[in-house]
């Protein structure tokens, strides 16, 4: 008997770690981590304005809002941030009638340069308020159109390098220039990243979890084609929406044997969600692995006083529980019950607190996680090609 | 040759459709179309207090959200409304530290009386401010526990029917009395509803398009688990979310045969997630069938100005465009580009306008559907048994 082989072979632990070393040199976001910040807390330094708007869709905002979102009470921060990226008419009107827009400014973001959101936003801005170089900053590729605007406008600019995509975007100017002009520290934000890049690069904790998780993600998925993360905070809404981007663009992709791949992300916040999406993943088809996330210092004293309700007096087991004590018990019930049926693959992080290096380790863990999955699913997690047909019948409408 | 059949058929057309007439006599949301709502408009024009804060969770607060949501920008509404759901602590005090808590009217709402996130934050407001019949009211069964507390103390109370679930709740009281308090008209909320109930149990448009719909939805399940509804309105968002606990809570159930069933709800919006979402949906697996809404007249003139931008000149078709009109060709261009695939099943619904009317009845028409796929799928749509071990166990954890 003779036997050709014709199959792509299920690709080893260390044959993904040596193409994963390997794409550090084409692909960028992964070297974001040592980055030199200082001409960014110099500009951000220089900003006088109260008021901060992104003007940015899709990788343009969903990693600074996740951030902002996870960090904004929990700092002293000077500044607000705000975000306009849609082009339904009355979330532009209402989010711009409560700006202040002469104490404002602008930052508009788009890699492309001629993302027709991003445009038609700040064009329509342009008549509210004139943009010039003293309310206007551009971040975007060095040859895009959006940058010879900027500087035959000598608008100040910031880069996004060629080989950051958007969804992995959020170390680099993109993200770290506004978070830092309102006032979060950047630096710190870089560190958490630092200690996911060493760990997992030098084969320990990050590499094992991480290669673990992905093989089992991508070997099971006509199983669990489903990727629930369920985050016990509504501090980390801004993160499950990153994440949702992240994983559903990078991973939906044809193969190189033209197979169709994908792992669907779902993103859902607790305790809210085990009064909705709960039920389904507990009784539901068993196509869904779940991901809690806790946050093991919510740095609150808030509590639930001893208060007499008369008629309710059977709920006063929980007078006197700090809130942050009782929504991690929240959380551990659910894995507790989760857990109890045995046939639902399920994994907890708990992240340290709501700090800058707590939440940039989450979130360069997931990049890593995604750049890990795609390469066990024979696919570029870096592209979009699904897109580009929907731009093309758009641009043809919008032309006639 | 004998045969002896033991499978449960599959069930006809007419068939749902007598058990849903059926249903009608012990499910009560259907009948809250036809509602006398005298007593709630009375209730609301008394109330003195500028804000309003709802205290509940899921089904308590979901439905009332996704009204709230989609009107308030078009609509001129005296009051303010929010929302203390969660026992995230952040969450809980910076949404707390922005209302001025001396005028406001607090509507504790939970069907069973004893929800733990509502009582919990019930208490936390009852140490900040004096709750009694002057600034409370309360929404609830008739037998529960937190009845008691409220008669004890002579605060009004608003029943919610026993046969109405929470997540089918949103035309009883639960929904119809805040939303009428701060300004939304709620007999034209209830006209929407009456349009779809007539249309359905006439059998006529509506009926045809649910009932099949449906079948679609309950034969294909295995092939497409994942239901997505792509909405073309930031407006929606809310509805997105109330869709989302509909569907994945009422339809993830063991059914008769003791199999897991449960479709996976998904709600994005659009253009956003056509920057994230999108290129899952078009090249990952065909594991989704997707829903666009579409809203049909945004009654905004809102434009894009002819604007000179040097070097974007090539996006000068946008220019003069209503951006009403670019959302809705935004979507019509995601339409065509899925249907180009011809692999994904993809139907449309526009509703009218931004009224009270075209959301009811979108939502009305939602909780149809959902009923009717219960019955293909041989589950019950109406409990949540599955969220019952995760309360144990938290009850328990707490008690030591």
């Amino acid at each position: 008997m003779k036997y050709q082989h014709n199959f792509n072979p299920s690709i080893s632990d260390a044959d993904v770690f040596n193409e994963i070393e390997k794409e550090k040199k084409s692909i960028g976001y992964y070297n974001l981590v040592h980055q030199d910040t200082t001409l960014f807390k110099e500009y951000a330094k220089s900003v006088k304005q109260t008021n901060i708007v992104v003007i940015g869709i899709g990788g343009s905002t969903l990693g600074t809002y996740a951030i902002y979102k996870f960090l904004k009470h929990s700092k002293t921060l000077t500044k607000q941030l705000y975000f306009l990226e849609t082009t339904d008419p009355i979330d532009i009107k209402s989010k711009v009638e409560a700006i202040d827009l002469d104490d404002t400014l602008f930052i508009v973001i788009s890699k492309s340069g001629t993302t027709i959101e991003t445009v038609s936003i700040f064009k329509y801005i342009n008549s509210l308020v004139k943009c010039d170089k003293d309310n206007t900053l551009v971040i975007t590729e060095h040859d895009s159109k959006l940058n010879t605007y900027a500087k035959t406008n000598n608008i100040k600019t910031f880069e996004i390098p060629k080989d950051v995509g958007g969804r992995f975007s959020v170390f680099s100017a993109v993200g770290l220039l506004p978070l830092s002009i309102v006032g979060i520290d950047i630096d710190e934000l870089l560190e958490g990243t630092k200690e996911i890049y060493a760990s997992f690069f030098e084969r320990k904790e990050v590499y094992n979890r991480l290669i673990k998780k992905a093989r089992f993600f991508v070997e099971y998925k006509n199983s669990f084609n489903i990727n629930v993360v369920f985050s016990y905070s509504s501090r980390l809404e801004g993160f499950n929406k990153w994440y949702i981007q992240l994983w559903g663009e990078s991973l939906g992709k044809v193969d190189i044997n033209s197979t169709r791949q994908g792992l669907t992300p779902i993103g859902i916040i607790g305790p809210i969600d085990q009064h909705s999406f709960l039920q389904l993943i507990v009784e539901g088809r068993r196509d869904k692995t779940v991901t809690v996330i806790k946050v093991d210092d919510f740095d609150s004293d808030l509590k639930i006083p001893y208060t007499k309700l008369d008629g309710l007096e059977e709920l006063g087991y929980i007078d006197n529980i700090k809130f942050s004590s009782l929504i991690n018990q929240q959380a551990d019930a659910t894995i507790e019950s989760i857990n109890n049926l045995n046939d639902i693959p399920c994994d907890v992080i708990t992240i340290d607190d709501v700090s800058e290096k707590a939440i940039s380790a989450l979130m360069y863990e997931y990049e890593l996680l995604t750049s890990i999955c795609a390469k066990f699913m024979y696919i570029n997690a870096y592209d979009q090609p699904g897109v580009e047909a929907g731009k093309i019948i758009l641009k043809e409408k919008l032309n006639k």
